[in-house]
């Protein structure tokens, strides 16, 4: 039987307010807006590439929180679940690109937002019933104990009534050290279908140096996961599955023009392979894609479609089709 | 002997972001970007008048709380005694710009700021012993119990140590109740120098529906002031001082650009006037045409000279010059 | 039983490009882009007051296509239904807006536009049987041939299949003469529960010079229609129902940011009125609050709340809500 | 025989460099980029209306220079007599917008311009055979010695060979006091064919403090011109020929979106009239209307058809075309 | 004796919309407006390189038909040929600029405009006479039934009366396919005196895969083309002239900017070199010069000078001119 | 005792007006504003580094001389002893960045400035006293024969006093030749405490062709200076102490978003070490951390921090930090 929706994710998007380039925050007269947030980023992608998405939330009802609600509707996400509260503020982030040497720079200003008040009873768990999977990233847990509890608990409840479960490590320094985001990650890790984290987040968080084949090893091992993915920037993606197969995937070289949200398309693209042929070597293939063409689109959003997809390993650099 | 500064300022100062003219917030792609706060408004214009002034606050180390310091460094105004702090945020607002019969807007987003963590003990007191004016809002003790206890404790030093007082009601419904704001804002008026406050304020907050004279014969009386000063909008200023004299002045009629920041141009004018020459009729012209100026320029402050202010009762409608 | 949707509409929706104002085309180096279409006007402001609602088109399977669907979308309008083609093109104009003595002028550029060549044949039929009101102009038969058939044969499907039916003359002189508009439109007005006409166009197609009551009669005996309802600009609008009962709506005065779409915006505050509580009498106010605020925020939608339209009748000019 | 040229001009034309609206030079982060000088912009205007104009002047070779000459002959002036320099600076204007009180200001840079330094020997004297009528302003012999001798040579070789002569007083103040400019215009005005001035220029030029037909009967007296014409803002014009007939033109009342240029406009108008068909009242009537649909298009410009200047009259207010 | 024109042009020019970069057509909030089409493309870059150029074309009469005429002009472009009708509509074109793996890609909207209705009959022959060289382009013959018979019509009629003639065959994959494209086009390149084609064109339409000497041999031998010149990308380009003699020219390597429009440049400065001292060696090497220049420059038009072509070769890397 | 100034410079700074990227000058319908001169440039980013300057200039009393006050004293900058004149202008300058081939080119239009008519005179000697370094550059001279005096008496007065002395060679080929800049500047050279030269300058002006070690030798014993430092673009940069010891700085590469001010900002994070810890190694690497985040960031100043520089040598390329 179908299931009302392919993915329901869970988590906290922003308004993301950037310089135009390459200008510092200091001096620039005017901010672009735009709407980020990981598991969103995910959610719209997917939707864009024909799969059915929700995305579940705790919103102030201001415009800023409606703004946020329309861009995701209007990529065809189910945002109907949204919890709408007059209390609380829309969490926001200050992005400032820079060309190296100068980082480009991540301000958040999330603190105090509605999702950060957002409860495990706030969250109706017969919407668990209605997904296939169900996509939570790390960045969550790292917003407060409410949070935290949040998402471990939603992660439980989905196990308990088996539903496919991806989840996202995303450890982002600026919200907690290291310690604190072991402590409260490796729990989430255990017995996910899919496990996606980055080489960096592997070396600072689980304090793996080792090449890539190890460490997946080492998360199979650990945490006993269905498929665990590794990214790697320029060096691509690898997989391991529970059988010891291992998949590897080339990044596409992209000039770049916005990196923000390209791991969460690479998830994106990675799942929609995953959950419609379930190649892996495809699903790297179409997450490396989806990477690579968020990094060509500014804002964190994945404005791209599944021809699109296709064309990039026909694409020759420099050609106009006209 | 001629002291440090004319006028000593404490507030807090906000990044202001706000859609293209006219734009509504669910749709603008971008935000212009611009600095403002009722006091750091007032010391800004009145450093461009020609006085010497100084802003206390206290501002998150990151690139919006150098955005604002250089701002009025920028105009003139020493900002050396802010007190810098890693912790905290930078205090914004939203300014959604209507046309009748929709309104013109704003959203605050300024919960948890760092200036709202400012405590009577950061405020170093000899810099009373260096200004001959001290001017302090009614926004200030809205923003959190400390900041009151800031407010109240700064005021009554000055008093003690013989340094003129201005204050400024502002009372802003998005902050805090009537009733609230009247228990706290009570206390603060009494004695000052200079006490400014809106008609609609008067109505709102100290329940006077009486004419102007009558309002401002109950502010004297009730308040002990030394020149009660009433705006009332297009109906333009009267001022009432110790003496019982009566002063009318006409407002100037604008086509609307920006009404943000016009009540605080109207206030460094009056004050620019009440500390050079104490003409009061004239304070009040001044304060007409500094906030006149005000309106027909973006952003909160008043971008004027005193030679903008002479010219403004020169000025012929429509005429070019060149 | 409630119905899937409470309002179904059908029509063409065209990306809008203006220049920046009031700049002349001939010198725009940059066009602001928008969507817009009466129809889908009507649905997104009906769709954003709270009602369920659903669009039905043709559009070309291209950039621009996708976003005229991911607009309306976002606003909560189904576009589920629409019908998407490869072939044709996705319809445009470009408005230049100018103050009198120049004036607002559009050049529509729509020819062969894929909603120009949907045929009867094209719509599904079911989807009648799930509104509760269908609603179409008389922009759709001006279109093509095949449009007039399409327009005709859905409204007759729709009564007799007991379905509501509102309909606005909206006659446009550059898409044909006032003869060719009336053959087309008169017979479509036959029978309609709501008919909105403006008196412009009541004088220019139905040739009525008679002051609005003696036109509304006319329109009753003529068309048999449940209520007719005229706007007269800066009058106000008039509203006539079956038992021979007068309303009377006034205009609120606005200064003109963005004219286009408020007729729209007018229908959909009516058409809100008139399928929650049936008052015609606040449902011609409620259609002037909407067209009021529509005039207000640029672009052909009405970004507006029920919120905002109850804010409408308290607003105080200039006042800033803070 | 028909001649190569209806007008021809002779001027300096400028960089025009202005603040989006309503900023102030100092806060503005980005300068509109537009040409204008007063000769130019009318041959601009007749040029669209139909006429074969040419423009004479003296540029730098720069982009600046480039920018001016593909500026006009984009409008059909033909910018072949130009003479080209490496020498000298392109000049340049800045101009403010301001909503009353504020004016709106013009700060001249245009000291040491490559115009500036043209000298009578510079003009090809053999253009004269060639041209119906001879345009020139009060603004050329205002920026140097240089250029005083090359307008008074130019418009007496004018005289000798029989071309008809148009001159606009044009006084402008921040160039020389008002007693420089009578002496030196004075004589430039002496039998002309068309002679221009505005009511404020009468007055503070020729100090006629006297009602309009009083001050164009003392005009034809004291310098004995074929028509003189006198507008007068928002009380319109009114013209004196020879034979001592009065013709009175009405101003179309406009809101005010560029200032800048509507003085040229109304004397292409008028000039368009008085060469085709000779007709003052209309000709009065047609540079009242250039003059108010220029003051709606952003830049010194009138980018108007003759079409545009029928429909004036016809124009209703706040009627959209479509 | 000296011909009113050095070369003289046929072919259909567009408004181009683009989305500042690196956008998205779906994402845009406004669309930068240039000009371009191949033909006039290569008219505005010869006639600002000093040659006597007009462009014949059919066009709506409307602001954006202006708009087109008034930037042609601009540039020195003889546009007084063009014909002016007020059916049809102005093509336009979309592009969307991509970094790789994105591919920049163009959308045509030419459907129905003025230019694909014109008829060898609204073509001036006479014309011809008056011009050294005619420039047709394989566009125009893609363009409509009608607009082939034209291209054939006045490229025969050229031959007929001496006029030298040049081709770029131009094959546009989106207008028609590579089999329609051979029929037509291979009997307009007999016997032209410069025929230009890319190397994947080469291989598109005449399926030749062989080296470039090669394949300028086969154009040489099937064709009988006076010079037969083969554009290579980064490669170069190489041409072969009647006498066997190989010509071979290096490209500039440049960031790419903007590209579309390059390929006109590089046949405009052959052009050049080809009518003024006929050196086939120089011409390709002011041809790659060009196309250089132009892929730095925004827009369809090579915005440069004969002095910037010299410089080319002196260039420094990151070099500052001050 | 610590003096009021650690550094003061004396110097031109200019509006600077720039197309968007990467527009030409003739396109371009909005110029970008910035503030830049050489010496202020190197006084604004020693400001933010945490030093104590002053910056002596003279500069017209209007909008943009007042623009230029605050844009420096935004950063830090003492502007107190700026001599303000009605007369005069402000000088400008125009910059077009170009990608190669396309040179970036300045337009200087600085003549008839104000600063270009400062006398000795004008320099109130005594603050001399006040600092511990004066910084001056080769433009100054540039200027005009009293620019000349002004900045050898200046210079020389230093020297007598006592005070540090650090001098930049700046040629600038469009203000004079070499020859006449190296009569001028050779005198100015000796025996200043640091001097800054780039190879290129080595080379056009003292005609030094050989390696750096042999240029910097060659510079110490003609001028007897403190310190020498040549800067080599994509080279580093090295130093020769009078002790002979050589020091050598590795350039950071950075994809070039503003080369404009880089130089300046060389100078000011050498100078910082120079004047902080005495370090020639350490000064040499802040001098190259400087230019390379300078040339990030758009506009001539170096919006950087002392953390800033820190973080340069820890960079990663394409790192976010969040």
């Amino acid at each position: 039987m179908q299931k009302r929706y392919d993915v329901l994710t869970l988590g906290e998007t922003m308004i993301r307010l950037a310089p135009p380039r390459w200008q510092r925050l200091e001096q620039a007269d005017s901010l672009e807006v735009a709407v980020g947030g990981a598991e969103s980023n995910v959610a719209v992608a997917l939707s864009r590439l024909g799969l059915k998405t929700a995305w579940v939330s705790r919103l102030t009802d201001n415009p800023l929180g409606h703004r946020i609600a329309q861009t995701l509707r209007a990529h065809g996400v189910d945002v109907s679940h949204v919890i709408w509260t007059p209390a609380g503020r829309v969490g926001m982030y200050l992005v400032e690109f820079g060309q190296p040497p100068r980082a480009t720079t991540v301000i958040y200003d999330r603190r105090g937002s509605a999702m950060s008040e957002m409860t495990p009873g706030d969250f109706n768990l017969t919407l668990l019933d209605e997904a296939r999977l169900l996509h939570v990233s790390g960045i969550t847990p790292a917003l407060s104990p409410a949070c935290r509890a949040l998402a471990e608990g939603v992660l439980r409840m989905a196990a308990e009534r088996g539903v496919l479960r991806s989840f996202d490590v995303n450890y982002r320094a600026k919200l907690w050290s290291a310690d604190e985001a072991r402590a409260a990650l490796e729990p989430m890790c255990v017995g996910v279908d899919v496990l996606f984290v980055t080489q960096q987040d592997a070396q600072r968080l689980f304090e793996r140096q080792s090449d890539a084949p190890e460490i997946l090893r080492w998360l199979q091992a650990r945490f006993n996961v269905g498929v665990a993915v590794m990214t790697m920037g320029k060096e691509g993606a690898m997989a391991l599955d529970r059988d010891g197969c291992f998949y590897k995937g080339q990044a596409e070289p992209t000039p770049e023009v916005d990196p923000l949200g390209s791991g969460d398309a690479f998830a994106a693209g990675f799942l929609f392979g995953y959950l419609t042929d379930g190649n892996l070597a495809s699903a790297l293939q179409l997450g490396a894609s989806a990477a690579a063409l968020k990094r060509t689109i500014p804002g964190d959003l994945a404005l791209i479609s599944l021809e699109d997809l296709r064309q990039v390993t026909d694409q020759n650099e420099g050609q106009i089709r006209r």
